[in-house]
C-alpha cells in the first residue's frame, strides 16, 4: 500500500490520527444542536467559559486592545520579539523568584507550543528522546515526532497517585546511558490533564538529582517547564517558590520554561508566549537567545505584536495590571469552586481521581477511557478520552452543570 | 574553539550572523533620533508608510477588528484554521483564475514564512536542497538550513537582466540527477527584493518544462510559490491569470502557494497566512492537507483567529471587501507613483536598475553593496545591502523624499 504521494519519506504517514479534542468538540457541538445547550455537557473545551456557558475574557484585556494604536495592533514585531516584552514576559515568570547570580533571556514564541518545539528541535539530536510524563498533553508526541525526536515516559504517579519521584530518576538515568543530550519535560503546575503540582520538597530531590546527573560534564540536562495554567494555581510564591531552587546550578544544566498568555491573558487565538533559559553561565545563555531567535526566523518569522505590547504595558502599567489580576482572580476562584463539587461528589460515590490541585482539568483514571467516553455521551455529557483515564473540562462547565457528573462517571465505569 | 555550550550538534553556530534588514533600520532610528524624521531617508522597512511616515492601515481593517466579538479575536482557531479561512484564502488566491479539474485546499500559517517551511520540511528529504533565485528573500536561507535542507540557486536575471528561463532549466535537471524530490520556489508577482513578476508567456515555457521533467514518474517537482505582494501588483485578471495555465499537470507535480494577509491587509504583525496546495489528484491533495495539518499541530499549534475571521467575513461581505479594495488600491498607486519618480530619475543618471514592475522594493545590483549602502548611510539614506545590489524600500519613503535618491546612489557607486 502507498501512503505516500508526493511527500518526503519522513513525512509519509503523518496526521492519520485524528484530533481527539476536536472529535469530541465537534460532537458535543452537534449534540448541542439537536438537545439545546442546556441539556448537554461539554467537557471537551481547554479554554474559559462563565457560568452563562460565554466565551470569557478579562475586560482590561479586551478593553486594552481594541485601543492599542494600529501600529501596535498591525505591524511587525522584531524577530526575537519587542524588548520590552522580553523583560515582561521573564517578570512574569519568575515574580521575584529569579535565583541570584542567574541568567534570564526570553525568545518570543506562538504560544507556549513554540517553545516547546525550539528546545525539543535545539537541545536534542535527531533520534534522541525527549522525557515527558505518561500523563500528557497529546501534542508532545507530535512536535517530537515532527522533529524526527522519539518520546520516553516516566510515570507522574506511583499506584497509590503520589508524584512518582523514582519513575522521573530511573528514566532519567536509563536516558543518559544512550545520549548526552537530555530534554525532561515538566507540566507544573496545574497540570494538564490532572491538575496536580509538584511540591517544593520535590522539586528540592529532584534538582538534586539533576546535579547529580551533570557531575558528568559531556551531559547536557535540559528540564523544560511548561507553566500554561500557572495562573490559576496560587500566589506568585506558591507557585514560583520553587524556582528559587535553581540558583548555583552547573553549566551543563539548562532551565527552559515555555510561557504562555494563552490562559493567563485569555488570549488563546493570539498565538503568544516565550520560551525563557535560565542559566548560571553568561554565555550559555546568549548562547540559547540567540539560537532560538534564529529558530524564531527559521519557521514563522515574528510573533504577534499587540499580545507583546499587552505583557509589557501590564509589566509597566500598575493599574492596569491590578484590573487583569482582580478580573482573572474571578475565573481562578470560579474553576475552585466547580472543581471543589467535583471532587466532594468523587468522594462521595467513591471515584478514584488523579491527585487535582488546581487548573482547567480533572481527569478520572480508567483502563477504558474510550468506553466511558462513550457512555457518557449517551447521558450527553462530552469528556476527551486519554490513554489512561477520561479529562473532565471544568473549565468550560458552568458550575450548576458539574453537579452530578461525577456519579454519571462512577456509573459509566 | 567551542561555539557550541548546550545546543545540539546541528544547532551549534546557528544565528551568529546579524538579521541585516534589523541592524540598519536600528541605524535609520539612531539618525532619525539624532537629525530629526525630516532629514533622513529610511528605505529600509518592509511595511507601507504614509505620506507622513505613519504606519499605513487599511482603515476598514483596522475598524473591523476592533469590532470584532471577543470569542473571535481572543479564542483558539481549530489547527488547521477555521474552515470558512481555508474557503476564503482559496478565492482570494485564485480570483477566478483555478484551473477546471483540479482540487484545491489551504492550511492556515503564520504568515507566509509558516508555508514556506512546512514545503520545505515536507516535500524536501532531509540533505536535498531546495532551488531559489540568486535575487531572494534572505530567510529562505535561513529556512532551508533550520530544517537542514540546502540551498541552490538559479539566475533569475541574465547579464541584460531579463528573465533566465535557461538557468532555471539547467539547476533544475542538475538537482533532478542528485534528487527525486524537488522544490523550486518563486516569489512572483513582484519579486522582493526586484518588484519583478514573470510574464504569462514564461510560465507557460516553465509549465511546459516542469511537464517535461515529470514524465520521469519517480520525479516529485514542487513549484512553490511565494506570493505575499500580490495584491499590489495589478487587476486579478493580471496577477493571477497565469494560475489558470496550471490546469491538467500530472499528479507528481504539485503547485503550492505560500498566501500571505501581511501586506494584502497591511496586518504584518498578526501574524496569518495559509499555505495553499492544487493538484489534479484528489488523494495527493488529501495528503496535502492531513500532512501539512499534522506539521502545524508539531510546531506552533494553531493560528491567529482574529485574522481568519477577517478574511472569511471579507469574502462573505461584499460592502467590506469593496471598502477595502478601496483602500488598498490607494496605497497601491502610492507605490506606483514613488516607483515612477525612482524609476524615471534612473533613466535620467544612467542608473542600472534590475527589472521593477511593482511592489514595495526597487534595488539597485551592485557588486559593492556593502560599500554602496555605507556611503549612503553618510547622507542619511538608510537602504539594505544584499550579495548583488541595493534595496530601495519605497513602501517605507514618502514621495517628495524619493526625489533624489537615485542621484545619490549614482554617486555612491
Amino acid at each position: 500500500m502507498n501512503n505516500q504521494l508526493l511527500v518526503a519519506s519522513h513525512a509519509a504517514g503523518k496526521g492519520t490520527e485524528a484530533d481527539a479534542v476536536f472529535s469530541i468538540l465537534q460532537k458535543a457541538n452537534a449534540a448541542i444542536a439537536k438537545y439545546g445547550k442546556a441539556n448537554v455537557v461539554n467537557g471537551s473545551i481547554g479554554a474559559i467559559y462563565d457560568e452563562e456557558e460565554k466565551f470569557a475574557t478579562l475586560y482590561a484585556v479586551e478593553d486594552y486592545l481594541r485601543k492599542l494604536p494600529a501600529q501596535e495592533l498591525m505591524n511587525y514585531a522584531p524577530i526575537a520579539g519587542l524588548p520590552e516584552f522580553h523583560a515582561a514576559a521573564i517578570k512574569q515568570t519568575f515574580q521575584g523568584c529569579q535565583p541570584e547570580d542567574t541568567y534570564a533571556r526570553a525568545i518570543a514564541t506562538p504560544g507556549g507550543t513554540g517553545a516547546v518545539r525550539h528546545v525539543i528541535n535545539n537541545y536534542l539530536e535527531q533520534g534522541q528522546k525527549v522525557l515527558i510524563p505518561d500523563w500528557a498533553w497529546g501534542p508532545y508526541r507530535t512536535i517530537a515526532a515532527e522533529h524526527l525526536r522519539g518520546i520516553e515516559t516516566y510515570n507522574l504517579f506511583d499506584e497509590e497517585y503520589r508524584f512518582n519521584l523514582n519513575s522521573i530518576m530511573e528514566k532519567t538515568e536509563e536516558l543518559l546511558k544512550t545520549q548526552d543530550n537530555i530534554v525532561i519535560i515538566f507540566n507544573t503546575p496545574a497540570h494538564n490533564p490532572t491538575g496536580y503540582s509538584i511540591t517544593l520538597e520535590d522539586w528540592r530531590k529532584l534538582i538534586g538529582f539533576f546535579k547529580d546527573c551533570a557531575v558528568d560534564k559531556k551531559k547536557k540536562i535540559v528540564p523544560l517547564l511548561d507553566m500554561a495554567y500557572i495562573d490559576y494555581a496560587g500566589t506568585p510564591e506558591e507557585t514560583r517558590g520553587f524556582m528559587k531552587l535553581f540558583g548555583g546550578l552547573p553549566e551543563n544544566i539548562l532551565v527552559t520554561i515555555a510561557y504562555s498568555m494563552s490562559k493567563s491573558y485569555l488570549i488563546y487565538g493570539l498565538r503568544s508566549g516565550a520560551l525563557i533559559g535560565l542559566s548560571s553561565s553568561e554565555e550559555v545563555i546568549e548562547e540559547f537567545y540567540r539560537v532560538n531567535v534564529c529558530s524564531n526566523r527559521g519557521i514563522w518569522s515574528n510573533g504577534t505584536r499587540c499580545a507583546q505590547k499587552l505583557l509589557a504595558d501590564v509589566e509597566n502599567n500598575p493599574a492596569l495590571k491590578a484590573k487583569i489580576e482582580e478580573q482573572r482572580a474571578f475565573y481562578s476562584n470560579l474553576l475552585f469552586e466547580r472543581a471543589q463539587i467535583f471532587i466532594r461528589e468523587a468522594a462521595e460515590v467513591d471515584l478514584q481521581l488523579t491527585p487535582y490541585q488546581s487548573g482547567f482539568f480533572i481527569t478520572v483514571p480508567t483502563a477504558n477511557a474510550q468506553m466511558v467516553a462513550e457512555r457518557l455521551m449517551e447521558e450527553r455529557i462530552f469528556v476527551v478520552p486519554l490513554k489512561k483515564g477520561v479529562r473532565v473540562a471544568i473549565c468550560g462547565i458552568p458550575t450548576y452543570k458539574v453537579t452530578g457528573i461525577a456519579e454519571k462517571i462512577k456509573k459509566a465505569l
